[in-house]
């Protein structure tokens, strides 16, 4: 932590700063510039966060030199981690392609999309049975039932399955029927659902909040990882910007700043960035070049009456064409597929 | 609702989408341009909802004319509410003062608090036990302690008291001690948690997210409503945008806006909009005379060694400043304080 | 500036980085702490500019701890500036209100505009002559035609005019006709026409960029300054965001962060912040209330014909009942109007 | 056109809508549903611009259901433009990169990338000689001394040369020297330099502005075309929003996006979207496999000590090693390189 001092501070301000930092057993190093005084602190930073130096007479501001995150940390991770998912291992040398509706409508949808996809070489399927909806008057999931279905797929296909849970109670049911739990996008900030779901041990599909920065993202990663669980996989779906062509922004650079930050793999969705049916399939080849370890598609029978996100769902022959054409890509990757 | 075709669509695609929308009951205007067609929609747009027009051949996009909000919508309920927590009420022609730490340290701190800001014309007090932080490694708040410290500033000052929730649990624990409950910026989509608050009949105090448009905002006070609860009060405290020189970009339009579309209370908070202390005084000055209805201020006994939030607390005498430099201002509005 | 160094850099490395900043004749402090070492630089920046230490062997990141402008920074500048736009002084006591229509159309609209403000309060006449417009299609201004009608107005009301330039030529054209020339939103950042606009030595009204930091808007104030005049008043008119229930974000707290750091008065446009002519006035009194030093307000003797930006505009009653509502809240913050 | 009416709006209300519409010779069909009225406008909307029916009594919103630009327009131009600047056609089966230093320094410096990014694969030199920076202080560019050094590069190597313009003396001393003209980010909406731009009948690079949305960035192509120019080739560089991990984010959706609304090229900037030499590669692999026709990539000899720019700079080995795995990326995408 470096502390900067206004111009033409005190003396005595800076002595009193000192003296706040050296009471908590910290060391200190002062620079006096031309301009401005500099102090380093040395030591761990937890002893300080309860001294609000921000507001010492004379402080000019305070710059963080160590990320606050640590188990999700490369630094002190250097190794890439694979995360076993069911039968699935994600961030190996396999793209991994999770795939399957945004709801869970019933289970013939869903047996009908479980064959396709795995036809197609997804290795995991996806399925909502509890729905977070902007409006409470949408479709809110089939919750537990839903659950059961996807159960029911997992044992007929052999695919692993990811279900998205919202409070400790799908939690507690989820453990029962699924391979991974998903904390979406709206609950990334949720730390009572992180640490629940931590605790599970189960692998964690970790959404970017709307308008998470990379670093709070990581952050919500330790979380889970606090509670001694470090099976956590990253899903980049798009942030919230100005622009309206799209229905989020997929911030594509997250791949690359994860890779250099974090030792967690990192899958990106396109469905959910985009909104739009005829995007998926570029930014799907586009996340695969720029590193990522895999992808999540949403698919769908019929998504002309799909109950929720039907228009950026793939039809079956669209998401067979898209498995075709990112296998050579895979493999400039030097990825199997 | 209106589906805007594209230029040069085949008849038969308008026919195609005209039987999709009558299959469900509902009428159709077709207006035929020299560039486009036009189809509007009329009836209960949630027959619609399952049905995904924008994939249907020949149909560019689709425009929503009506909100999705009903209970928290003037246009339906065009008196402004007037909502009661505890011996205070909101949105009536008194301003509302909330006040007091980020989060609840110890009962001294409390009382303390609560006696300064009484004296200054406070009639809240706001108090932290469940802290939602960044870093798990940062001070989570004295759970259940704190609310009962809470109670008893209460009891002994006859101030009104509201604290945040952060799960079933903590809804549980804070019915038994608060008179309102708050559901901050992070959680304002966990909707889960918008149900179980709704459900208790108490007060809420919504914050907005950080990255939730005003419309969603409305949607999230729904869920609250649609439990049978209207007592619901908006808090606006900054959004997320690309400017670094405060913590977040405080939206003061936001109050004019939700006045309008609104027929729910609204107050602002300027310390956290703004994360800076000496920012806190010009915009609560600036938020009543946009309209607001009252706001939250965080003050501190030492903000020095508050264990959260300290830069942008107010100690007693800052507070006691801005409630005298607001009299003024409220009494230009035609409010009382 | 603080060079942060990567953890377990080697010795080499830091040596070699010194040895980069020691050649251009700058003094260098050392800080090693147990997770990473910190190196503070000592003497004149603009030496060490051209100097990339970014990529440097075992460099992590560059924090800067002075600002990059300096004519306009308050820390060298500590009291107020009081800037003459012909007969009227901003900055001062007097809170200054610039009204009239977005662009210019004939004279007797410009005039008949002229004299409603007048009496109503305002001091300064603005028009727009040369229109930048999103589509080329729209209506792009009268060019010098409308300059000669604002100075036709300006010496029969005495009012003094300000007019938006948009090239040299504009310029060329605008210092013979008016008092003050702006810079819009749009060419906040050409600096070639800010250093142009600097050395006519009129008064500069430099709107913000919509996706300006305060800090960049600052950095284009320098541009002006450094031709030699000092003569800048900012104009705070929204930002871009996710937001779109108003045109722009109205960024309020930009108010007191310009009084922090700058010695330049600032003044608010809640018309092209907004784009909606109901939110004008709260956020009129809300700008005042936060210490602006006066206001942009659009009005046009009939907005419903009006060729550019109609829906913002207030009619002659509209903005007389603001300059009403608008003295009170000037008197309770000790200014005249 | 549609003019979405307030819930019981009067019948008088209506009929003035519908008059002041009919009055400009425009058609009007009505469509009367539960809760609202919907007027759709037929005709050229042109006639209409001018006609606040925003403001309008009962009017609740306006719709806008075509672009307002034309030329740019794949509605109205089905076939993809290919466009040639100098000996090199964009747009075309080739993958194109541009590169060079951000900033001309001196001819060694240029000539020594010339050859190299030449010797790599690259068809085009970049290369800044009129330099807008953020501070007046920083290096602003060598101006025509620098067009010089392009030419010669040029003629040495047979190169093309794309140089960015941020004036008109500027434009009028680049035609004698470059095959392109660059409109930089900054300068994305100064209309005048557009037209002046487009006046040249040069190929014209447009980098889209750091908040400018893709149908903006469409009417500013739109300005350039209306000038007679149709040879527009668009850049995406980064938008602005609040992530701080990279420079500014790039919005790798833009490139399917612009694929599908207009015929023109569209290249990607990952030097600038980044500000990070260690993301670049993965983001030039993946916008190339997302559909763009080429790249514009900083290289510097000695990125080091260059003048502007550096941290993102590539050394000529790293650029080769791009250049060669492009390779692969460019033929699965049935392109050349």
């Amino acid at each position: 932590m470096i502390i900067v001092m206004k111009p033409n501070t005190s003396e005595e301000s800076v002595k009193n700063v000192l003296g706040l930092i050296q009471q908590r057993g910290l060391e200190t190093h002062v620079s006096t510039g031309e301009e401005v005084t500099i102090i380093g602190v040395i030591g761990d930073k937890q002893k300080i966060c309860s001294c609000n130096l921000e507001i010492a007479e004379g402080v000019d501001k305070i710059v963080e030199v160590t990320e606050s995150y640590k188990l999700s940390n490369r630094k002190f991770h250097p190794e890439s981690s694979v995360i076993k998912a069911g039968s699935t291992q994600i961030g190996g040398s396999e793209i991994i392609i999770m795939s399957g509706p945004c709801a869970v409508e019933n289970e013939e949808q869903v047996m009908e999309t479980a064959r396709a996809i795995k036809k197609s070489g997804a290795q995991i399927l996806r399925g909502g049975a509890y729905k977070p909806r902007t409006s409470p008057y949408s479709f809110q999931g089939l919750e537990e039932e839903g659950l059961k279905i996807m159960k029911t797929a997992r044992q007929e296909t052999g695919l692993s399955v990811v279900c998205e849970v919202t409070s400790l109670a799908a939690i507690e049911s989820a453990v029962k029927y699924v391979d991974m739990l998903q904390i979406g996008a709206r609950n990334m900030q949720n730390f009572y659902l992180l640490k629940e779901a931590g605790k599970t041990g189960l692998p964690i599909l970790l959404k970017r909040g709307l308008s998470a920065t990379i670093d709070e993202w990581l952050n919500a990663a330790e979380y889970i990882m606090a509670e001694g669980n470090p099976n956590v996989v990253l899903c980049e779906r798009g942030i919230r910007t100005f622009e309206t062509a799209t229905r989020n922004t997929l911030d594509i650079s997250a791949v690359p700043v994860i890779k250099e930050k974090s030792h967690l793999p990192i899958i990106v969705d396109p469905s959910h960035a985009t909104g739009v049916r005829s995007y998926v399939k570029p930014l799907a080849m586009s996340a695969i070049a720029a590193g990522a370890d895999g992808l999540m598609i949403e698919t769908h029978p019929n998504p002309a009456i799909a109950l929720s996100d039907g228009p950026q769902s793939l039809t079956f022959p669209q998401f067979d064409d898209l498995c075709n054409d990112l296998r050579p890509i895979a493999k400039v990757m030097n990825r199997t597929f």
